[in-house]
């Protein structure tokens, strides 16, 4: 029985919703225990949450800077291990920054930070401390993911020649912001979401799952980004062409204004003999086809399956695992390596580190440029670029 | 924040499948803390899987027997609240006797017990001692299955006329009881899992969910039970013909050996104006028909939905919810219940109680009468006789 | 090049539904041409439907008697091959006598006549005159239906231990023969339609296509057959449990008031190695699946498949045939035979002939005498009885 | 009974696939016969091929040019009355120009010709002469792409923003054409296809069918495609990016080396307050989603169905229609075309024309174009250009 990891968390108060789906995921294994938090940008309102939350009184920090201070003021023994942020994405950079260089462990959301430089500092300083710094592309928790990551890697597929990818939803149809929808209201607010919307939202979510399943580095791409709901300030739809290293080809679309989607991530990889395809929405379910065979639908939870799926499979096949599974998978990896940390050895992992958050930053960066020119392909700056 | 229930658990140590989920489940919502346990059935097991999962040296007891001894010498406010019985089916009566008799809620997986007479005596019992008594039928607690209830009882689909409900499992095809499973061995072993196989596991899931959603009560039963697997000593297929009060229809079907299906259990019910359908592999979505109208596809947490689905419901649309969740919303109603209990109200909830699981001892009994009598029909007794 | 075969219809003129799929049917492959017909019980709706039709004036008969004197006057050469009765059911068996004792070959549509009686005459008749007698379940000309009928019957699910058959349609959900529906009038009239509703019209379906796919034998059912709409005359819901020769068990449901189903008609076959699962308003694709192995979706038109289902194929796969064509191939298989017979050789083949028929007439009675009955199993009388 | 149409068919002969195709559908609803054919390129096989399709001697071709001159030679109660060109592309427009300029009416499959200048000059000619020429862009013909069409032109998704069309197809993922497969080798020889591969094949389609259902206009493309099989000189694979007239946005797909996948054209059209989708592969069904509303899943032959789409349905619903039925829908709006032209009436209709086949010739000259353009947009010429 290893010990239970403390953390304490930044975002995630009264009226937020990522900050539910982290404390979810990381009860459902056991491996972390809810210690501290600085859960607002309010502090009567973030020492309010943190009492409804049931955090102990000394715990429920006013402001993130006084959760730092007061937590590096404990001795090491109650002190919290990691620090979870899951602020509107603006304020990700200064506390990442700052627990970092603390050598306080780092567990982020997606994007990442609003530029490449400010990930590339980040970069540098968790390179410098020595920490585990991860980035909740949650998506990737999945075991079919993991298992189509392993079939396209073994080959099973053949060279990949184009990957179909779409994250299609449809709850920014209307103008959401204007009603009082939080969730709505910084998402689409440039200040506190980023440059980019739909793209950063969920667009990196769509980049990291590419590249985690097929490895495939991005060579160039071609963005067509529209804001469709009159008066909204960031994109809520966009299409991309793909061209990675080696001539593999894609086609990317993110949308927040196809109604009749919720949350309807699809990932399809083609190769020379053989393709994959997987839905989120129904995610215990991976289609194989091979040519001239009948297409075969693999489960999750079966013993045809590779070590990686059947390593994140918690109940039997047929009973379906979901969101919060997935996203408990990615938090398991990090408590992995954290108490690798602890015990002097590797911290690497199967977990989204800062440099795929860092790539996700580039890769919001190029869309947005790609949309501004009339130039067909930008170029996909390499890391450290 | 309510203080978290402190649970002991009798069963679910090495090797045990539905212990685990139950733990998860009670971890994911923070409302229970794993405190004692009687892990094994095996003394030195249940110390070795009692350190393992983390309990306290002196709340890991060799016997469930030690542990009701253990716990009622401790002060109330360090008692266990509930007993938590995960064991094969032979031991829920004597465990779940005891502690109901001392007072402690007591929560037992399904079948209840072995016969009605047991049953008769522990709803005795738990009448007397004003506790809660929980059996946990699962897949009650799935948001759209709360659904399917509300638009019956509100009359959507008009008066019912028939239900056809499938369980549909392949894993004991073969008999995999021969070759060091488990799960396989004490389920299709009479001693332990009682007189009937598939129908007592799985079956007894179709009858609940039948009676939960439509709240037909049944009048008599036709069952033709069999055991494909040559040397199995228990049914591992059953089908049934249905009669409820007021003439409603039924066809209920429960095999082990269906070889392609996991844990396919789907209801469908059909009424005067219309008709609903649900699948447990696909959770997160409900048909509903009427007449003369486009087929309508309700998914998980939409506004269109009524408020018992839209309280157990923790993420947004499109991000699946699972087994564990619908487990987890069970849970959560029991833990209600037992707060309730300790402030002196009514310990009613939306939760199945004692009652229902008589009821499906009830249907076990009739249906391995049915399927031994030439008789097209047999009555389904009512409670108390 | 052969020669198209002339055909003469009884029934199928003015407000009929399945006489002009019948003739769709038999344009499509070239090898019919429609030559005479008596197309309404009203002698003078007859006439006007033939001339609708583009008969040839004295090829639009008034009754089916004159058609049956007008063609056997006429030479060889221009006197009809067959005659195709798409009659309500109770003029079946008089049309069909005459003409089979002519020497005329028949196709009837099913269920094929009122009485087992009936159903020996016929076949003793069609013994006797040697002729093609086919009835059209049509079902059974789907491509993908002889490819499950080769997989059970080659073993690639083992010995099969269970069949569930669905038919499930919600058109008759309320009282349409009140409103002026004639497709419903006659289904719902004893005196047309025969002693069964939904068992004659679609469980009788239901009954061939089991038997053909997997070639077992009734030995016993038992039926449970309702009237859900009030002020109906005859069942418009059956469920039966099956019992066939050898252990194999069977559940049948056959509906015409499950609102949100059309023409539902699902097959799943479970054997001791695997399972087959066909649903035919998706007929081009079909699920195997195999101990331990991903479920494989075949579809129609692909190398894999078997020459049955090849050589009933007309156009690549993933171009959808449907239920026109699956009726065609039907045809295609009693055109063979007819040319055969032409030719002095065998006219056996793979069509639904005389005694498929009868036997679906012992099922109607089975069924019928079974839920009249008290004891669970009634034997199922084999031919000749 | 309107009088049948004699059609005589250029291609189609021994090998040929489309041509059967064309046959079968035409057969379908009586309306035309089978009069005459130079059914193959070679003499001696398209002189064969007419035998054995049984055409009478002296109207088996052995060119096309035979053909015209044999046909107009007849009197005009003999002639045929149209040709029916399926040919591969190079040869369609020839024969299209030589018939449109004798006054006989023309079918021609898709794409149309292989430059925007030889459309032009067919648009001239039919033009002239006042005949009813149409193309074969068949998808056009199924019941609910006629109601997507209604839906969209009736307001009920608001004004379209965006559009999905997908074109997918495994067939050429390996190089078929070196293995004496007659349908690989013409279509990936630039000498009878044209210039583009799959976009030429199916790509065309996709255009069609996007333009047909949503009557938006193109405004500019941006175009990326590839050739993925080693050795094949015509693309295998195309995405674009779509611009419309007005503001909606669009993705197209087109791949012919997406194993896995056979036939499968899908198209979503996301408006401002709904959305539909439909999938050839599973045509009978169409999804509508409306703003906070479950999804409606429609299906073929309901009262709940527009006019249009009732009136091309021929069998009840649940009973399924397929790719056959869709092409006779076309071919029954030719044959009513016709007829009006023969009583003088107005020939346009609700089937694809001339127009129809220019603009898709245009839509392929500007795809190939961009794909050879630095430029991210390439306007896209409006009719006449």
């Amino acid at each position: 029985m290893t010990r239970r990891l403390r953390y304490g968390m930044v975002g995630g108060g009264e009226g937020a919703f990522i900050g539910a789906v982290h404390r979810h995921a990381m009860a459902l294994d056991h491996r972390y225990a809810f210690t501290a938090g600085a859960l607002s940008s309010t502090p009567e309102r973030a020492v309010r949450s943190a009492e409804a939350l049931g955090l102990l009184s000394d715990r429920g920090y006013e402001t993130w800077e006084a959760m730092l201070e007061g937590e590096l003021q404990r001795p090491a023994g109650e002190r919290i291990d990691l620090v979870v942020i899951v602020t509107p994405n603006h304020v990700h950079y200064p506390v990442a920054k700052a627990f970092a260089e603390a050598g306080i462990h780092v567990v982020s959301d997606k994007p990442l930070v609003h530029t490449g430089a400010q990930a590339a500092e980040l970069e540098r300083i968790v390179r410098e401390r020595g920490i585990v710094f991860a980035v909740t592309y949650n998506y990737t928790g999945y075991p079919l993911v993991k298992e189509m990551r392993r079939l396209v890697r073994e080959g099973r597929i053949g060279a990949v020649r184009k990957v179909v990818v779409g994250y299609h939803q449809g709850w920014l149809a209307t103008k959401l912001e204007d009603q009082g929808a939080k969730q709505a209201e910084w998402r689409t607010d440039p200040a506190r979401s980023g440059a980019a919307g739909a793209m950063g939202d969920i667009g990196s979510h769509a980049e990291n799952l590419v590249s985690t399943v097929t490895g495939l580095e991005l060579e160039a791409l071609c963005a067509d980004l529209t804001t469709f709901v009159p008066g909204r300030r960031l994109d809520d739809d966009g299409n991309l062409l793909l061209r990675f290293e080696g001539g593999a080809k894609g086609v990317m679309m993110a949308s927040q204004v196809e109604i009749g989607h919720e949350n309807d991530l699809v990932l399809q990889v083609y190769g020379e003999t053989g393709s994959l395809r997987w839905h989120q929405e129904n995610p215990n379910e991976l289609w194989v086809a091979a040519l001239d065979e009948p297409v075969a639908l693999l489960r999750r939870a079966n013993p045809y399956l590779g070590p990686e799926a059947a390593a994140v499979t918690r109940i039997p096949s047929g009973h379906p695992e979901g969101y919060l599974e997935a996203f408990a998978n990615v938090y398991g990896e990090i408590a992995a390596a954290i108490h690798r940390h602890g015990d002097g050895a590797d911290i690497g992992g199967d977990y989204p580190t800062v440099s795929d958050g860092a790539r996700g930053v580039r890769f919001i960066e190029t869309t947005l440029a790609s949309a501004a020119s009339d130039a067909k392909w930008t170029p996909f700056p390499s890391a450290g670029h």
